[in-house]
């Protein structure tokens, strides 16, 4: 039999649980698929007596990174510790360590990629992160391999569980936000402070890696547009079905003139459509290659065993040694998108809300804002209502614009004195 | 620069010309992704004055494959030429000059598979096929690396476009399976000989090759239970409809009771569902793993580009080396299934469509057939007929039972004085 292959493995939260548990139940399984056993050395935690749902022996149980980085054993580490620091710290000392790094971390690498990248490089280790985006599906090495022989023209994804998840309660239940939030915190579908997750940073950060790998351009995470969650409501929900569309928090990037289009954001998306009709803590991602075309992947984004499922493949290509050829060939891609213009945002329909005083004229008003920005008008919705009412929703679906455009309607619009509250703005996806 | 990749092309027809216009058209992206330039050394060709869509220099363009065997600079071959023979033994000749293969075709595969697979372990070569299963859709990939840490419960997938778009078509306009066969074969969707496609043969051999991947056992694709597409009929197509199905041929392994149960077939998909929503010339895989979860894949499942995107991406993969790696990987698989009953195939719901005399007590004796056999009825639907009709159409659901069992019950239903032409029997899919 061959000799083992010895791995770290720092952090045991649940993706660390997860990875242990994978490694322990399939372990003949997947001793066949890499040539050898894989055996978990060691692994570190920051709580020696918390109970945990996955057995070790305590003799590989510990708080120190510096069992794993100075074992000369451990070949590979599972760097699977969120945030920031000390995960940048501890991840270049595995990398110096000559250790070959596997991650579910995207904000990590979405922040620090490029430095980490280079660390590997110079010392001649790999960085895989299949786990880190869209969890099971393996949406990294569609991108990097798979689909190698094409120019990527798009991608669109429902990149983040959470939102999904509180989206698609709103949109069957009828709950308001606040409610659904509170019961995808209960359920566990949602962290105790959700604000990555529901003001799209997570989704932005998976983004720009992605992006990275399709276009070869490093896009800084937090110059992409991004719009939250907590702007839609029932009413919005109630307009976009009647128009045939449900709401999605859409992450896009997209070739358009030479340049690439990002952003992310609550989007109206066809019935019918692959996006649409993924529901709850799902993930999907649609990419549009030159030559492929359009190519759909749907499933489970995060969880303990499908986040496992992504990373204990990584571990296997390192073991196998895919994962030091991919590294190499990923890291060779330079630009071919010769800039990335992402204040605008791709052309688009749009759908806009606006919540109007019901007097005489407003709505030839309100048009012509949009006719001098030259955006013309593909539908209205106005609803009878009660004598009275102060303010009365009205809803423009317009026809395809650039997001330039719309923005400077916008907020044009809002400065209108029968303009009674911040116009809601909604790109619209119809295939 | 690093020397150029040398790759021979042999067969310029639909797949082949798509290969060597995307590696003109997309070489600076191509030679960025595999590390240095690939290049059409030869490529061969049946008829050298038949005229091409793509451009090759006269001397890089023969009929003799010793042109692309016997050039030691050559190192990968694209095996593009379809059918048994002479592909098998021009396979066998490539491998044993020291080439890498890179191949479509499948059917090649699922007769030959185990042959070509031990010359090409003998010589040190490897066999990518990327392109033989459902076309730009990376499922070799996905099962074979992505889904390492997996035990696959189960595959199902429509993995041949001919057949769905023809199903489509019939549902969308009410057309007869003929009448659609000829306006696919017009638009090229189909072949002037569709037999494999329609029958079956197709799908049931793709199905084989994801079972050997994904279960690490060889069926003999023939002995896999296969339905043709022209037992399908406006009637079917609308009694599923009203129960909230559609029709699909879906090629099916799934694990039960630890063996592997096999079939291909139109099978009964529920509307919503991804499979049901798979329509045109499209392929579709769903995939179930025990730590990922259900995972979805859709895309184009044949035509030049697809096609050529995942042959293409095999061609990067044997330059860079990763091939050579999940080749011998893929060929430590050994069999974790203890044995494969093709028999039976899975427990399922199904539907029975009977033509039967419409008079007095023939519903009892038909139920009465069914419960002797354990069979349970969910519903059933007899719609009235004019008076005087000599065979009425009766439709039954099923609950859950065992393929032997429902295959008996057909066995004895068409045997009954009442029954008037072949009972119907698809299995159906709730989820």
């Amino acid at each position: 039999m061959s000799e083992p292959a010895r791995i770290g493995v720092v952090g045991m939260g649940t993706v660390g649980s997860g990875v242990v548990r994978v490694l322990q139940q399939s372990a003949d399984h997947i001793e066949r698929q890499a040539g050898r056993p894989i055996v978990v050395e060691h692994a570190t935690v920051s709580d020696l007596t918390k109970p945990r749902s996955v057995e070790l022996p305590r003799d590989r149980l510990g708080t120190e990174l510096a069992a794993i980085a100075d074992n000369p054993a451990i070949s590979i580490a599972a760097m699977l510790v969120g945030g920031l620091e000390p995960a940048r710290t501890m991840t270049i000392e595995l990398l110096r360590k000559g250790k070959n790094v596997v991650t579910a971390n995207k904000a990590l690498l979405a922040e620090h990629g490029p430095e980490l990248f280079a660390v590997a490089q110079a010392t001649g280790r790999s960085v895989s992160f299949e786990a880190a985006i869209a969890g099971g599906i393996p949406i990294v090495a569609a991108i990097a391999e798979c689909l190698a022989a094409n120019r990527i023209e798009s991608i669109r994804g429902i990149l983040n569980g959470t939102s999904n998840f509180i989206l698609t309660r709103m949109e069957e239940d009828g709950s308001n936000y606040a409610d659904v939030l509170a019961v995808a915190q209960a359920e566990g579908y949602a962290e105790a402070d959700p604000t990555m997750d529901v003001d799209g940073t997570d989704a932005t950060q998976k983004l720009a890696l992605l992006a990275h790998l399709a276009f070869g351009v490093w896009v800084p995470w937090a110059t992409i547009p991004r719009v939250g969650l907590e702007t839609i409501d029932q009413e919005l929900l109630r307009f976009a079905d009647e128009l045939g569309y449900r709401i999605r928090v859409v992450a896009d990037a997209s070739r358009e003139d030479g340049k690439l289009a990002m952003r992310v954001g609550p989007t109206l998306v066809r019935k019918g459509t692959p996006l649409a009709e993924t529901r709850g803590a799902f993930n999907a991602v649609s990419v549009v290659g030159d030559a492929v075309g359009p190519l759909f992947f749907h499933g489970l984004g995060a969880g303990e065993l499908p986040t496992a499922s992504a990373v204990v493949a990584d571990i296997i290509d390192t073991v196998v040694g895919r994962a030091a050829i991919t590294f190499r060939t990923t890291g060779m891609l330079e630009a071919d998108t010769p800039a990335a213009s992402l204040t605008g945002g791709s052309s688009s329909r749009y759908l806009l809300r606006l919540h109007v005083t019901d007097r005489p004229g407003v709505l030839a008003d309100l048009t012509n804002v949009l006719g001098s920005e030259g955006i013309s008008i593909a539908s209205v919705i106005q609803h009878q209502t009660a004598a009275g009412t102060a303010a009365v929703p009205l809803v423009i679906m317009t026809h395809s614009c650039e997001a330039t455009a719309i923005a400077r309607a916008v907020a044009t619009l809002d400065q209108q004195p029968a303009v009674q509250a911040a116009t809601s703005c909604l790109p619209v996806l119809d295939d």
